[in-house]
């Protein structure tokens, strides 16, 4: 089911409930509050109620939500219910740091397949995937790879997107800089970790930060 | 000068749209209007006006934003027009990733010293930096790092922040999975980056894209 309308600023939150709920799960916490949710999360508990009303609520007045089931939920409306398939392009530093993460499994993704240009790498092994040439990239849809991962140099982003497209599959999550441009209907996510920094100094105090070492708050 | 009262949502896209400022100033375009810029970022013209009104505007009726003055005054809310140094702890491959983003020093942030606890890798050169022993990282104050960056496993996330903020920092980048608590004014920035693939398959479409692919559009 695709729900309709929901806007992209709840879309783009969803995935951080559906982590604040695996680190509750992996507590062992069986239910939680729009409140408490809220707080994980860093917005507010409106805000919470809101974003799942587009799916129809989830949550008892007064008991909070189950945590197990929203986590579900969750994972159905942003389809990661199902495994993704993905293939990445690029085996540098960044890479294999890519294939590494044992997160992304949590997230229904799977990395499935590797690409590169360099000989001296095809072949070799690299987070358990054997590490293919570029140009045997052509039967992704056969494989059931719709997910294309871009770890290339800037220069080669749109070289490797337009491979990617052409081998079938449906949505890039783009780590390379600058621009690419892809059919309209191929979603493209950008992951720019540097601009993540950039909101950092606008909340650093100014002053050291170690007076204040008594007074200590979680973060995500 | 602190800008109070801007919504956490505003001070989130600003480096985003710090980040389109760059790639037009890249082109060499002068001037851009809201609703190009809302076209770059992926939202809407009224929004961008109402996150600039917070800050008195920058636009001029009928001419749009002048591309460069609106980069400067973004950096300056931002405080990333004086250099934000940086400390690594973690030297793998996403460490390695890290020091090597180009990207980085776009946004004004340089990192000066990098730790791991591997004796192995101690005194070797990465991304042009010597790395040091985690027991080194006592004085990172006095170097004037006030940024830290977390890359270790997930069970040495908490040990490394402690460390990080005893030696003076002041806001920490975490790419670690895990819960970590810190001082209240101690902002940290998470960035997980499986989470980010996972509004991915929402947007993906059923159907094989390259039946659309005639109809291309840019992505950032």
């Amino acid at each position: 089911m695709r729900y309709r309308r929901v806007p992209d600023e709840t879309i783009r939150r969803l995935p951080k409930y559906l982590r604040a709920l695996l680190l509750l799960m992996d507590r062992g916490q069986k239910t939680v509050s729009s409140v408490a949710l809220a707080d994980l999360m860093g917005g507010n508990p409106g805000r919470v109620r809101k974003d799942f009303s587009y799916f129809g609520g989830f949550g008892k007045r007064g008991f909070g939500y189950d945590v197990e089931t929203l986590a579900g939920e969750i994972r159905k409306i942003l389809r990661l219910n199902v495994v993704n398939k993905a293939a990445l392009v690029g085996v540098g530093n960044l890479g294999r740091a890519i294939l590494a993460f044992p997160s992304l499994k949590k997230y229904g993704f799977e990395i499935v397949a590797a690409f590169d240009n360099d000989p001296k790498k095809i072949g070799e092994k690299a987070g358990g995937i054997v590490i293919e040439h570029i140009s045997q990239i052509c039967d992704l849809e056969q494989r059931g790879v719709y997910v294309g991962i871009i770890a290339v140099p800037r220069q080669a982003a749109q070289q490797t997107a337009d491979d990617l497209l052409e081998a079938g599959v449906r949505g890039i999550v783009k780590f390379s800089q600058g621009y690419i441009t892809v059919p309209k209907r191929v979603k493209v996510i950008t992951i720019d970790i540097a601009m993540d920094f950039a909101r950092l100094p606008y909340y650093m105090p100014r002053s050291p930060s170690r007076a204040a070492a008594f007074r200590r708050t979680g973060s995500l």
